[in-house]
């Protein structure tokens, strides 16, 4: 019979992380994460596909997360509702999480294959979200234009908040990147 | 002595494009490339490294043009700055060079790995335009956010340029979609 571990997915994620952050990612066996925490490789991969799943289980929930705000905010223009689908995913990413979400930046920001997934990770966040506010009526570019610019907003708010010293909560961060957006479009508008 | 074929690379060029659209980008190999223009295997590889440079050879110099517009550009607010580089970029991408544009999407798109190809270029390109914005005193978040915005009007307008029954140039879409980009952001602007 198998037993399941209590807790067992959070520990090896913790473990994981730890190893990666000492030795590199690359050098870190899915045998040394297991042993670490008194578990076997078997048990790992009960958990996890594979070494680069530790880093990356939450994204499909996130873009859930996207997704189910935009169908849900009130009705109004396209930054709008970007604006309530960053506010809401925010939660998510609480004071607990904030050196864990560092240290996994690091990590991916030694190796280039997982910078990359990253990349494509942020990529599809984009075509999902400019999905989503296309059934809101958007149309394009609008909505392409709109998606874009909340993974941006996203992305650079994210590296802020993981920054050294960073006291303001996630999202505000993301209000004051989203200001700082709209000076940057309107120093240019026309007359 | 090794000989070199005048128009090596374009025939070469075009003929790949053509089979990868025929047969699929998998399905087409370096043989049949050369073989199709009257080369040989060696040949081909005096040219490209390998079968994916035929689609994304003219990257470095597509960056470097960007770089150098955003270095050369009259100084004034980050988005004044992008829209002279896209004026300047969207020169490399004449009427003649539609069709050839819109193949090499349609190869990129049927093909995982090349969409990635794709969007690690884009996210390159943007990392450039963020080191050309802060050499020109941009400070981030401006000159990130600006950067990214860049990368998505251009896609976005690129994207638009190669439609079937597009007449207007890269440069007027571009411009068209800034205007549109504008709006998104005034739209929401605090009163």
């Amino acid at each position: 019979m198998v037993r399941w571990e209590p807790g067992a997915t959070d520990r090896l994620r913790v473990a994981a992380l730890e190893l990666y952050v000492e030795q590199g990612f690359e050098q870190t066996t899915v045998g040394e994460i297991a042993k670490s925490v008194g578990l076997t490789e078997r048990t790992f991969f009960r958990h996890f596909a594979d070494k680069k799943e530790v880093l990356f289980g939450g994204e499909e929930q996130l873009q859930q997360a996207f997704v189910t705000a935009i169908a849900d905010a009130p009705a109004g223009p396209p930054l709008e509702l970007i604006t309530t689908a960053l506010t809401e995913t925010a939660q998510y990413f609480g004071p607990e999480r904030r050196t864990w979400s560092r240290q996994r930046q690091q990590v991916i920001q030694a190796n280039q294959s997982l910078k990359e997934r990253e990349l494509l990770k942020l990529a599809g966040l984009a075509t999902a979200l400019a999905d989503a506010l296309r059934e809101r009526d958007i149309e394009d570019p609008a909505a392409t234009l709109a998606a874009e610019t909340c993974v941006t907003v996203f992305a650079v708010a994210f590296g802020q908040w993981i920054t050294d010293g960073e006291t303001r909560s996630l999202a505000e961060v993301e209000r004051d990147i989203l200001t700082e957006f709209r000076t940057l479009a309107l120093e240019t508008a026309e007359p």
